[in-house]
């Protein structure tokens, strides 16, 4: 009995202790975060979806929180990552190109001029995608997207790309999944050319990355089955792409989505229209110093349509300047 | 310190019980197995794979193992499920399509006509799925799948279909997850027939389940956001489909796959191709009595190329009459 009695006290004592930790660490959840609106209604609304007997409360199993990825997760100016990687690859190509001398997008790309390449519009740069995103196996296309990112460099910052993600974001993702959320990303960038990198940067696996995508073809060389990536589209996954794809890829509905822009918006709408608590957020760039301020008029990541549909429902929209303490984790001591 | 050293004695007579435990409960595994080459090969993969220190090691995150459905997971004769499900949704639709009677392939469906019906091939199944699977949102959809499954019975053992799934499957399935595999489902059959009840009756998660799909488009009506799903496919998940949905959705090759037929061939050498262990099983239904006996000649779920190529690679075959000691999760006492 003396034992049994001892270990009792040692429990309880345990969970007591445990428990004041738990609310000491309140103060301490989400560290890059200014304690404003946007970090409070995170907060609240995990918190609403995963105490006991709450009747906000979700199962572990159905607390899917997907996130955009560019703009949202990592930096998206002065031009998309990826079609920095494929205006690159052009370069590398070219010599097995001689004919690109002559043919538009490419002669102005090589010449230097990205403007006038992408006069093309939305032709141009598909057959920019197509001539640099095709034409090999999966394989040695993800040893392609390894090699480059490992050295490029953000032209602005310098620094590798796997650094220009977001502190905040990353403090996010390990807070929801700490809350048994299953994070996935919904984007409109390639879906293979983000899986080589976002289960080390991120935190999140392979199979919890969606994404636009060209057809593959299965085949059999000498015994070795290949999958060889085709010149043609198989999904778009941007705008009604996204609830489209969610629904395809995951088969049930996201309890909270994240995003920053126009191409985010029915995914927000979708996430929010299921029944019980939801949450939708809006990361918005207003920080010209650390980072860029663009909004509704931009090219790259235009957010308008969404702004107003975010005020209009009551969305969390997050202010980089005046809600982020850092942007990058190299600003971290 | 007498409160400790209870505690420490109390941890050690524990932990030695319990690592005995587990030895005894080695030959609990997979109760429903015979002891034969089948059960004791998948054990010797999984010991193997997760035995840390060994060559063979893979981390748990790794761990990816893909099973078929039909004729797997579950029963597959005398006809597909979902075309049992097809034809009762035929009977149901008919009120409200006058012109069915005398168009082909309802009209000799609706005589009762199935061998007629499906004499027009791959296109007259077509239009059926078509006629049945599209014009209604995604939860609509799901609705309908899970009032058939509430109701229908199986034709001969008078059973509803969720019962007609293998035991030994179902042990097998637990058995993975519980040495940190995650199961993943991938079939030619369709994806949101399957998501509905998966999760209940094999424990896999709808992100977890792949198969071939139809188009869907997401509109607004009111304010409410829905995906409409229309008479378009849109991916057919058999023979090279498998490796082209497992790479489309995962993301990475599996270590271990599980089929019963020709159109599961594709996955088994898609996975037995990656570098390290592998582990690919065919189950043979080879009882005639308790299941149903086919394979060579059989129109549905033929096992021909398959089962010459698993025995050239020593692949594991499960022989159903020899190697389980029930089908059915009903048999148990």
């Amino acid at each position: 009995m003396t034992s049994k009695r001892s270990l009792l006290t040692t429990l309880i004592v345990g969970s007591a202790l445990f428990g004041s930790h738990t609310s000491a660490r309140e103060s301490d959840l989400l560290p890059s975060w200014n304690n404003g609106q946007a970090r409070q209604s995170i907060i609240e609304f995990v918190t609403r979806v995963t105490r006991r007997g709450s009747s906000d409360f979700v199962p572990a199993g159905e607390r899917i929180a997907t996130f955009d990825n560019d703009g949202t997760l990592w930096v998206e100016q002065p031009m998309y990552i990826q079609l920095h990687f494929a205006l690159d690859r052009v370069k590398t190509l070219a010599p097995q190109h001689p004919e690109w001398k002559d043919r538009e997008p490419f002669a102005s790309l090589l010449k230097g001029d990205v403007h006038a390449a992408l006069a093309g519009g939305d032709q141009a740069l598909l057959e920019i995608l197509m001539a640099t995103h095709a034409g090999m196996t999966t394989a040695e296309f993800e040893a392609i997207v390894r090699d480059w990112l490992a050295t490029a460099r953000h032209p602005m910052a310098g620094r590798p790309y796997t650094e220009m993600v977001y502190q905040p974001m990353l403090e996010l993702l390990t807070y929801l999944r700490a809350n048994g959320f299953k994070t996935f990303i919904v984007s409109a960038g390639g879906i293979e050319f983000m899986r080589p990198w976002t289960a080390e940067v991120y935190g999140i696996p392979p199979e919890q990355v969606i994404g636009s995508s060209i057809k593959t073809r299965f085949e059999v060389y000498d015994d070795a089955p290949v999958l060889v990536r085709l010149p043609e589209l198989n999904f778009l996954g941007d705008k009604e792409g996204k609830p489209v794809a969610i629904n395809q890829h995951i088969g049930r509905r996201p309890i909270a989505a994240f995003g920053n822009s126009d191409g985010d918006l029915q995914m927000l709408q979708w996430t929010t229209a299921g029944p019980g608590l939801r949450f939708a957020l809006y990361v918005r760039h207003t920080d010209a110093e650390r980072e860029w301020a663009y909004d509704r008029q931009s090219a790259i990541g235009q957010l308008d349509k969404g702004l107003d549909e975010a005020q209009r429902n009551g969305w969390t929209v997050v202010d980089m300047k005046r809600d982020w303490k850092i942007i990058y984790p190299f600003e971290k001591r």
